[in-house]
């Protein structure tokens, strides 16, 4: 009976990939670059975002795709930055589904102004599980952990943190009130996914954010995945 | 396509309530009251169940099982307060699921020393949505929500914060570092759920926490849920 259930779950997986697939070629083909954004709830997902575009990325045009899995409220918040906002729900017809998946990125594709961003940024379900299990078309993965989170997350939940590179440290400005040991969590962090490239900011305050804005810009500049 | 996916949704959770009620046959057989315990990744659940389980709690003889997708975590870390502890990890045989179903919980029952305790405290796979789905047959549904996770969470997650009958604030000792407006987080609960009751606490510096106490002594006062 397990056996059964693993085979389901690759067989969908498979599905998966080859929707994704389909995503890549069309983003390529509109010459879009797309960050793959995941994190826990209440990590700063938005509030990162609020940041990073609260000022021009240089001359690349960004456009956002906001999963959740009801309501609209971070696609409101970031209603006033001048970029374009799709928002995506996973209650519409997919079930309450916890995670983005292929699929439904597919569903968004015609509400997507591709021809007039240049990088789109998916900011996933909040949820450090089953986002990491689907890929949806992205160039890069990109993850968020807070350091209010504890040192242990790594550990906790490996396949996240594996499968992203890059791992951005946020809420730093809170390190001085909390128990949190930055090293602990970097000593886990590189235990599952050895030198992973790693910043520190506060998106609050604003510190670090601009290693991140250059971090996209350098997303933009590569090579095409399945070129 | 949809309707479909739908269908095998709603057949999968009828199988799930099945499996839960015997795990709560089971559960009352040996008059055990079992509170399931839910939060984000990092919202402190473990914390406070160290801060709960430091002293006893009255004459209630309290377990925990432990659920995580993989290793044995925060199991170690209960390991020193002289209450029994069982793992379980979603990814032995499960898939990795980011939630405990009754199934999985059915499959720990022979490792629950049922007989010698009357308080089981199931810890859930840090998750604010899939987990609400599932019952596993306990008596109680509480949640964690930290203050450094934004007010917007009851509205973004409202399966999670309207299925609990109780919902512990923690965090509160970080309020004075935060942007984090109590009033407006109280505000959105109550539109997801008018009243449900709410402790405000600190798990880190034992603020609250007697309160929270206290109500797990309510728990054991009920009627049996299925008496």
């Amino acid at each position: 009976m397990h056996r059964t259930k693993v085979r389901v779950v690759e067989d969908a997986l498979d599905a998966n990939n080859t929707i994704a697939r389909a995503n890549r070629d069309d983003f390529d083909r509109h010459d879009v670059k797309v960050v793959n954004l995941m994190s826990a709830p209440g990590a700063g997902k938005t509030t990162l975002l609020e940041r990073t575009l609260a000022q021009p990325l240089g001359e690349v045009r960004v456009g956002v795709l906001e999963g959740d899995v009801q309501g609209s409220f971070d696609a409101d918040r970031l209603a006033t930055l001048h970029v374009p906002v799709t928002q995506l729900n996973t209650d519409s017809g997919f079930g309450g589904e916890c995670h983005l998946d292929a699929n439904m990125v597919r569903s968004a594709l015609p509400s997507l102004p591709l021809d007039e961003i240049d990088l789109l940024v998916i900011e996933n379900v909040g949820n450090l599980v089953c986002p990491a299990e689907f890929r949806v078309g992205e160039d890069v993965r990109a993850m968020i952990c807070s350091v209010t989170e504890g040192e242990d997350k790594p550990l906790k939940y490996p396949l996240m943190f594996r499968t992203c590179e890059l791992v951005v440290v946020n809420k730093i400005d809170l390190l001085p009130h909390l128990d949190f040991d930055l090293d602990k969590f970097i000593y886990h962090l590189d235990q599952v996914n050895p030198g992973v490239k790693r910043f520190q900011v506060s998106a609050r305050t604003g510190e670090g954010v601009e290693a991140w804005r250059e971090w996209l810009l350098t997303v933009m500049a590569r090579e095409r995945a399945f070129a």
